[in-house]
């Protein structure tokens, strides 16, 4: 791609290094922000700095926060003795969407996955422990994507705590709800027969 | 979306204002750069106040440029003669790269679009006509694309200097080159039987 300046050929290539935006997104982007009053690149480069440099990591959960402890660790009306392992802050944002969890997260921060080089001392995985030897945990969820990584990071966990009394558990894998049968992966609906629950408990979920 | 910080909040808020960009993939975005060293988010929003705040257009053409003239305006193995009329500079982009072109373009702004709120005292027109007015143009090459905003445009123009000495033409429209005809358009494949050239012409393209 030839540009007419280099300042906007800078600024293409800049925005093109975000995941998932080529060239051609980035060019559009960027005459997009051409095409509106100064004060929107302002707005949006200030609040990218400001992000960047102000944002700080709950001391406890590692959930993204503004302050010391997040909104979550510090709210009084959570049961602090169950914790749900999630892999980023968005599966922290998407269980809180649903309501039904009122104890506290812990972020690990990504997989284990030695393809990418991230190993156990990459994550946050040592405060979690940590946490379950002091006695703070009476129950362990789970909640990280069912894939090689995931299961490898679960596993990895659980055998450092299992000495510990702590009940562990995993969220359920089954058809979602809505979804046709014949459309479902086989592995998926072969765990949702093996791990049915009683219909009873069903109606009341 | 519920967020756990103010900041991250305001960072996402800013990134989907960008045209095609929800909350989710601004928050994708935003986590990514959070895991890539501050020296990133510097340079991205380095890049992009400076392209806001120090872009220039061309005087000639109004293709965005670092100089006063343009690296086409003032290239001297061009002839100035003959003027390609589009819309953005993404078209002058495209059309520089077929390498098919050695005159010079001059860059609207925009389609005359009265659904948007875009009349013709808004786009870079009055410059195009003044120059034709001058005798500087022997021939006017209308590029925008072929939807009732660009064909009003073309006629707009047209209308305007049809009294000078200019030849005026618009770019062929026809099959593209590698598409089964079968799968083309009725209108566009009616122009191109209408507008067939001699078989000899395309032999030379």
């Amino acid at each position: 791609m030839e540009f007419s300046s280099k300042i906007l050929e800078r600024a293409v290539n800049e925005v093109s290094q975000l995941p998932g935006i080529g060239k051609r997104t980035a060019l559009r982007l960027v005459l997009h922000l051409l095409r509106q009053p100064k004060a929107q690149t302002q707005a949006l480069t200030e609040a990218l700095q400001t992000m960047r440099n102000d944002i700080k990591f709950c001391a406890s959960c590692h959930n993204i926060s503004d302050n010391t402890l997040c909104e979550i660790c510090s709210a009084n009306n959570r049961n602090s003795e169950i914790v749900c392992v999630v892999e980023d802050i968005r599966d922290v944002m998407a269980i809180e969407n649903t309501s039904s969890f009122k104890g506290l997260y812990h972020v690990l921060g990504g997989k284990i996955s030695p393809m990418d080089g991230i190993g156990p001392h990459d994550l946050n995985i040592e405060t979690l422990v940590n946490k379950v030897k002091e006695g703070k945990i009476k129950e362990l969820i789970f909640a990280l994507s069912s894939t090689m990584e995931g299961d490898t990071t679960n596993f990895y966990i659980y055998k450092q705590i299992q000495d510990y009394n702590v009940v562990t558990s995993t969220i359920a894998r089954g058809i979602s709800v809505g979804d046709e049968l014949e459309y479902a992966d086989e592995i998926t609906l072969g765990r949702s027969i093996v791990n049915r629950i009683p219909f009873e408990t069903s109606l009341k979920s």
